[in-house]
């Protein structure tokens, strides 16, 4: 029986984190946090979870956290995760973050992108990235994993192959992503209403989106020379989900077929990656941890789309998944519904 | 006054038309048509239009529209039209056709495209292609223009003012576009259901979708220069609108603000095109026949934004421009709403 | 040239209200206002009006406002409205105003239902109630309009004929209502976010909402006996309109022919209102300043169906009928799309 | 291990019952059939399923899949259920029909709201009804049966303590309800292509829905006496959920306290009632097998509102519920996700 934390239960995420966590029969989940001092049932936040779960959502410390978890998620925005984790890892918790603090491992980038200082910046540079199909083999052992981005997770699983092939130009890529509306959080807006978001389509965050240099970073790594991407996400209206439509250019005059046989080799044995000859769409992953990715051709123009469930696979799903292979449950665990 | 008739009064883009023009008292609708020989009214078939104009769509013949109208809008699918088109002119109305029989000059290409002879072919080449906001001059005095497709009209005024002045690479120019399920048309079929594209997005036509021509040549001849592009449609959970997000390679670095001014310049005195600062929304633009267009870099990477309704600007709306024109009403006539 | 201003020209009935207005050549909009110090320009709040009207919204006394203009929208939400619009009457302005405060006629029943002591109750009781489809004669002469809520109408206008007839009884009336969620206002609130609202139904306000009152006062004032209905409100995933589906108990049996006749009868001459034989459907009066009713039975239990658009019909639509009547325009002007 | 095939596996309740049986480790998919001879594969018809479940759609005979399958779900439409059925039950197969066809008990009746003759009359009146929290006893050693519509599960949980416990006048019962348009089936028509159901809300059936009938045979047997209602259904701009909004009249004054005791006694150990004081969601309840029943009061007219997901609890989970109790599996089994 593992014991699990969530800190930060208010939010979308946080809600399929709770409901993927309850198919697993040896977890129990033992604290919820909010900021809020009213302590309310986690049933009054998420009613969906009415007579599924009694915790009410507490405003815990990091050690009172940890003297009822072994295993902490930590839902908050990036910032508040930072001030609470290097708390959480010295009094023994694990911890998978859901924020960007520990994304990205140089200081000065983070605070480029995010305006803080960052508080921790030992951690960065060894803290685990949690995409596993990139490699997972140093998840199982890490205290501190830090969940991917949803755009990144579905930009990246999308380019990975070509990039540690060596297939593609590594700049210059673009990345003409589609998003839900839960992706911009449950705080009330002007931007999110519904009157707003319904019936339009817009894009945001040109240039400026924050989930670029985390993209860029991995690939970077992934294929050992400087990636660079123009990433344009888009509000869509719709819940959930994210499709990546993406515009590599390939280095030399490659088939379909053969690209696809490498997809089909790189991601074997992922039990989350389907290469697929149809085109995505969001509500086949729709609340699922699955990404489909599937390679197109128009002219001699390659065109990559990767489809997530931006909460699941994006946020809450990958967040398991990683919790699975650390806590050394199979990795589908609570995963396939 | 003017005597308009509506061939293929059914679908949306027809509803459209209707009540544009029941906006301008000069003009009278005489005849609608559909393939049907129930001759329904058309409020049974639009009901919102119910009270608002008592007619019935009839099978009429090319002569029989001749006798009442000296105007036609022909609102039916591609073959269709040119099947009915070169009759009418010889009974001397004149036609807007908002199929795209007439959009290409080479018959070659249409049949590539369209997977039909063209049967009307000397009067491809000739036919005006009814943009008006890239020369209006021809409009007044065709006989026939050819309407533009909705995804093409955004494509290309987005595109034009880089084009015309040669500021960008003509090849590779990447169009990432977002549309409406209106688009899609009002026949029922499965990838249309409301449960098949609400809560998903999902693109569609890629590499072959039949306004990549049609884009390619219009700013072919406008540049002087063989422009290719890559257009890759998607189908978005909403009813009306498209946003086109283009990612041309400028040949030079020019500032944002310069490019503004060139395209401010070239739009001058154009009342349906507004260059913002801001992102476009197609909800912004929805119910007029506006196209807003915004500039915008990513890094080195210019991004053009080009939103529109594809019922009205994108159709219904630019075919009553060109029918102003033509007829001699103000530009504008029923189109500010 | 009637010269206008808008208080509280943020909202989503400011927006149409604007747009409506603009459409008619003799009405020049003058003053806006908004409780911000910031004065921005009303395409900032409302993008679609770019290039369309070149205003600020500013934060205007009433003495400011009726110094530019004759007649005022007031679309302040309740309590704001009654503590300017004594002011602005003593300034001379004219005075459609938009909010709750004037509708009711008895103080108290105001206090019980908005829980805030009326500051302006002299005037409740002799203010026109403006919905002018049940007695447009004191409209024109009136300096002050209390104009219809959104639910109100679509409620009065479906059983009015058969309260005044005396067809019905006249308690325990059942209206079952569903709106579009622009309904509910463009303040961000976490019940109005796109992810809350989207892809779901729900009631609210049940045995509390405040057209109730409204609802009832008008039909017993009518009907010349105490009316009583039991109103819930539906919040529907949709931006714009209402469905009013109203079960009320026919006195003795009557044909439905009958009472469609009655109905007809009692709208004689109103353009607005348009009687049906299909059921309504709420997008068929998107837009547009028409209630669309329809009489259904269901065994020996009668259904009246009602259908607006609650930001027109329900709101911007009505108020510019009130004002049409107000300053001598024929009462269509702006109104027909 | 038990052996199940699917009928009619093309519609979207299909796939609801094939993702939640595919949680039940101890059933093994073994057939699914379409009347199509081109035998597509499952992921072809619902391109979720992808990697999930590898079977062809086959066009098998009732003997052909008694062959194979030891229990089937039969997901055709009415009159073809009723034409393979008896063959399945006389070749050993046990059956759960989602059909109508076997849920009303007199063949007159049958006749009367469906336009057939019923073909296999003699089974009429015996076949156990399959709404386990009305009386799951008779479930287990039933051979045969009838899966009970969406709307009917809806409104009879609703109703149902009131009419066992004779709280309210059994006539006059109004029954307002909204469901998502998934309800309408998978098969492409004009009234649920996306343009015609998004944004807007409309009454249909009114007076002749099938399932009126339905409701009211269960709930006159479980009230002994005649009970009648007036059923009202809308479509509702959303894929999944049914609210049914219930206006019954209490016989003499109660308590709502004491009314949801009466509820919470009746559903007591019924794991998927939940009996809420909040008002329902259909989101809160989407993807799952609950039904949220809450009981208000406006003035003194009793309310009670119940929403469930139109194709699980109204169709698949029910479906897989009986098929528990049927097989010997945890009532539960697949069906808390």
């Amino acid at each position: 029986m593992t014991k699990v934390a969530i800190m930060g239960a208010t939010g979308y995420a946080a809600l399929e984190l709770i409901k993927i966590l309850l198919r697993n029969p040896e977890v129990e989940i033992v604290a919820l946090t909010t900021r809020s001092d009213e302590a309310p049932h986690i049933s009054e936040i998420h009613h969906s979870l009415e007579g599924r779960l009694d915790l009410r959502c507490e405003n815990l410390s990091a050690a009172e956290i940890a003297e009822r978890a072994d295993f902490v998620f930590c839902a908050l925005p990036h910032v508040a995760s930072m001030e609470v984790i290097p708390d959480l890892l010295a009094d023994g918790c694990r911890v998978v973050d859901l924020s960007a603090d520990y994304r990205l491992s140089d200081p000065a980038v983070y605070e480029q992108w995010y305006h803080h200082v960052h508080i921790d910046p030992t951690r960065l540079g060894s803290t685990i990235y949690g995409l596993p199909e990139l490699g997972a083999d140093k998840i199982p052992s890490a205290d501190l994993i830090a969940n991917p981005g949803c755009y990144t997770s579905a930009s990246i699983l999308g380019l990975a192959p070509l990039i540690a092939n060596s297939l593609i130009e590594p700049t210059g890529i673009i990345i003409d992503a589609k998003s839900g509306v839960s992706g911009a959080g449950r705080k009330p807006k002007l931007g999110t209403l519904y009157p707003e978001c319904n019936e339009s389509i817009t894009a945001y965050g040109v240039g400026t989106h924050r989930h670029t240099p985390e993209i860029e970073e991995v690939l970077t790594t992934l294929g050992g020379t400087d990636v660079k991407v123009t990433f344009t996400p888009h509000l869509t209206p719709m819940n959930r989900g994210i499709l990546a439509t993406m515009y590599p250019r390939l280095k030399e005059d490659t088939s379909l077929d053969h690209l696809k046989e490498v997809y089909r080799a790189f991601y074997a044995d992922k039990p989350f990656v389907r290469i697929i000859d149809r085109l995505p769409a969001t509500r086949e992953v729709a609340g699922t941890n699955y990404c489909d990715i599937s390679l197109q051709s128009a002219g001699n123009q390659l065109i990559v789309f990767s489809a997530i469930d931006n909460l699941i696979k994006g946020a809450a799903g990958v967040a398991v998944q990683n919790f699975n292979l650390m806590a050394g449950y199979p990795e589908t665990t609570g995963l396939i519904v």
